[in-house]
């Protein structure tokens, strides 16, 4: 299929290499929250003002064994103002929406009429349009997508609610009361739903391979100029393939014809070598070994 | 001096426990950077697309050169349009720069007018004000509550973009350009003026003593109430206790004189021991303890 | 050209309804900008705490004078601690890169190489890849779109600076200084280069002929059950339509073909009826109506 | 009462004027609110892509009724892609819930121990501390300041969601579905309790007078410096009394005293001009033109 970058077919990749992106995005992230899950799993204990006075001295004891019983660990000194854990425990919540959000955007863009690579589930009463029956709406993306917005100016309110003020703060504390539980329950959500989409994802390899062709080899274009390249010199080869691409879209003629006539080009490579650098799967370069290394790290966690 | 919850005074603390709050913070957000731009300082490496295909088969060592080089881990896979990294590092940052408003935020409350325990150093040219020759304004204080705020929409903005497209994101990148060194330069600023703040802070303990006897000894009913509870039950003690707050700022008078009168009260305590319960030097708790520990881990780093 | 909802074709549209769109939302942005800049050019002046009291019985005059010179409104009530003015016109600026954002992701989606209905003016030196010779970036939705994004975390830091403490804020006045100088810049930054791409905008109408054409006239499927469902009702019309689609979607027929074919269908509708209603011309509605209205009131602007 | 900057006393003002410039940001407010409701409250009608092709030839009499029946205005083309109208009316709902907060935040600093100049009615089951009798949290005010944070984030969030894509966005679109509920009914209850607090405000004029009284006249600086400055120029004034200041500082006297025993200062004002200077009561400026002036205003409205 057509790696895009900036919105624009770039050069070629595989779905396994996009997919194997997404993995390793996902992979990071459970392991980020994992983190930060464990580091703001630290008991709170302070009393009042964070001194455990009105325990007097069972006042370690107590501690002890309340941490204990809620497997959480005692931190040095009492945290009722410092709140910054549980920002840090959001903030890769908020990572998470974004890549969850990451991989629903891709998904969409690939649902595309225009495009057609891959698309959800279909599934009874859900993402069919009311009036369009030819529509089929990426639901599970757009799930993701607002998910990941949501989540961006919930962790922002977190961020802006950390200077508490003295020993216990007022507002800022209690504008953590609603917004974790929405984050929570937001990026949980949008997982699941992505793992849906995922899980259910229709992936079409003709379309794939009619995209790439459609530009009329034009995406293998750097291809072509790094061969080139080592003929005759990477700048005078990039401007010949640039020249090619260029007649070539005007005239509605296939890069290989044009280059073919070339005789800046044709003098250092026949026919055959261009349409070998023409060919797609000719250059994907490492995907394979980067697909077999996320996998490699995916069945060790 | 007074421990403050909610803006009121609550039970005494020491300034060294505030102190300690604030040397336990900064400890954590020193080890969450590193470990953010630990886990960020990773080689971002993949061609257009993210196949190295334009390197052919020198890929590979052309990476391990460039990593070493650059001493950048490497990656499994490249990560152009997957930003979580620089995304934990911003959030890291967000929260670095709101813990030190936190801190900015406790000066200014101590540098209050009304209760003046603690203020930064005069400086020339510094926070006198031009026409009100008394003023004395927490610059430090302002610098940092200012970034904490600006930090909060910055790392919102990264959080935001992190749903890139494809290959290379359009926008959701090029967001990142100014935005986080921005964030760098903005929380550098804070940590900077805090530490001046904090180094030239001048602490006034009599002013601390006098606002915590400043209500007559009110602040001090929870320990009453402890020591009377451990006598006649908690619920009993704390509603006397309650009462005798209460009618001593009615009457504007000291609580332990309204106690002594109490026949309910001085029945178990008598006006020694309810003296001893109201000075807040007997009713500090752990604070030592967490004091120590938090210097002692503060020791190891 | 294929009105898209979801990323998904749904109906025709003409390119025009779209710009028309583009322009409407300018012309509210640009009245709402002007709106809230005349609601915050108001005088500020109130001395130290909003008294006036140190210009004596002259504060009247002066502040008078000012407001003329500066061609300010005078407020009922200097408002150093209200920045909500200048909220507004922050929030207006957020809005306006957000929709200037709108025009550069239609812009960034129009362009793909999959779509290819329309591309930014290709300039040199802007745009183009260093590697791979066929792509042109649309860099001026870059720009927008990172644009947008940067203005929604903007507009959030100024929002939660608002609650300034009593006369004048500490931290939260400070932090308006470089935000809303950036906050305008970066608007205009956007607008102009939005106006750039729009101006150079070249528009390719074969290629929206074609992607209309492209699904064998699935898009048309509403036009085509809502002729029928006015003979047999709109539920059962509906269904025939949906598996119309279904049937030529698998067997990668048109529509008309395998409508007609569907004796539910032909007893309606003939092949030229269907065909009638397949017509993407036909099936444009009040595009127009809206295109004449959205321009007379530009004209009247 | 002092009128405080940057959190320290400035120069004094009336509490009449710290509630009408509450008042006057609350008229603003209201009116920002219905402005934006009203540019909001406009028809949304389209169908699918923006045409109403579906209604055939009775679009443009169904649109009026439906606008006339829900009493919205008629856009001039529909807008489903274009939620700017929505982001003003967030805004401004953002601005509002900011408002409240800095009258929360103002309350929370006058209810301080410290400080007692005011304080939100004690309620039976709300704001007392289970465990600190003579506490009473300022409750009103911090769920003020909660609202506040959370709600710039909330805006963010919609800002952020503006660049629908084509004719009806994905994911932008859906993120406003709980993100504006959530706004209307925060800011409503934000209101509602400001209206309480503000309401059941018990007010201590004597805790005022005694806070002004406390800095031994200090906050009158600049009241004296303007005197003597008509006599001896205002910058050999501003270093007279300035020394004054530090002098009474130092040695806890009163500043009257110390400047009486200036003879740089006695040459021009005796001890009787001195102390008229010094008294708060003479130096309120506009103080109560300003209040007239809100509320004549508001009861214009």
């Amino acid at each position: 299929m057509a790696g895009r970058t900036w919105m624009q077919q770039g050069s070629p990749i595989t779905f396994g290499l996009k997919a194997a992106g997404w993995l390793d995005a996902i992979e990071r992230t459970s392991r980020r929250l994992e983190g930060a899950l464990d580091r703001a799993s630290v008991l709170q204990l302070g009393g009042a003002v964070g001194t455990l006075a009105s325990l007097g001295p069972a006042a370690d004891r107590v501690a002890e064994a309340l941490a204990r019983s809620l497997r959480l660990e005692r931190p040095v000194i009492p945290w009722h103002a410092y709140r910054d854990r549980l920002a840090e425990l959001a903030g890769a919540l908020g990572i998470a929406a974004g890549m969850l959000a990451k991989i629903g955007r891709d998904l969409s863009l690939l649902a595309q009429t225009e495009v057609g690579e891959a698309e959800e589930a279909r599934r009874a009463g859900r993402g069919g349009s009311s009036t369009m029956p030819q529509k089929h709406n990426p639901v599970g993306a757009s799930v993701a997508i607002a998910a990941g917005l949501r989540a961006s100016g919930l962790v922002a309110t977190l961020l802006a609610a950390l200077p508490n003020e003295h020993e216990r703060g007022l507002g800022g504390w209690q504008a953590e009361w609603e917004t974790i539980p929405e984050l929570v329950v937001l990026t949980a959500g949008s997982a699941r739903t992505i793992a849906d989409a995922l899980e259910g994802l229709s992936v079409d390899p003709d379309r794939m391979r009619a995209n790439l062709a459609a530009s009329g080899g034009a995406l293998m274009a750097e291809a072509v100029a790094a061969a080139l390249g080592d003929r005759i010199g990477r700048r005078e080869a990039d401007q010949r393939v640039r020249d090619g691409v260029e007649r070539a879209a005007r005239d509605r003629r296939s890069l290989a014809d044009v280059l073919a006539e070339d005789e800046g080009v044709s003098a250092h490579l026949d026919r055959h070598a261009i349409e070998r650098c023409l060919s797609p799967e000719q250059y994907l370069g490492e995907a394979v070994t980067f697909i077999d290394r996320v996998l490699a790290r995916w069945q060790r966690t």
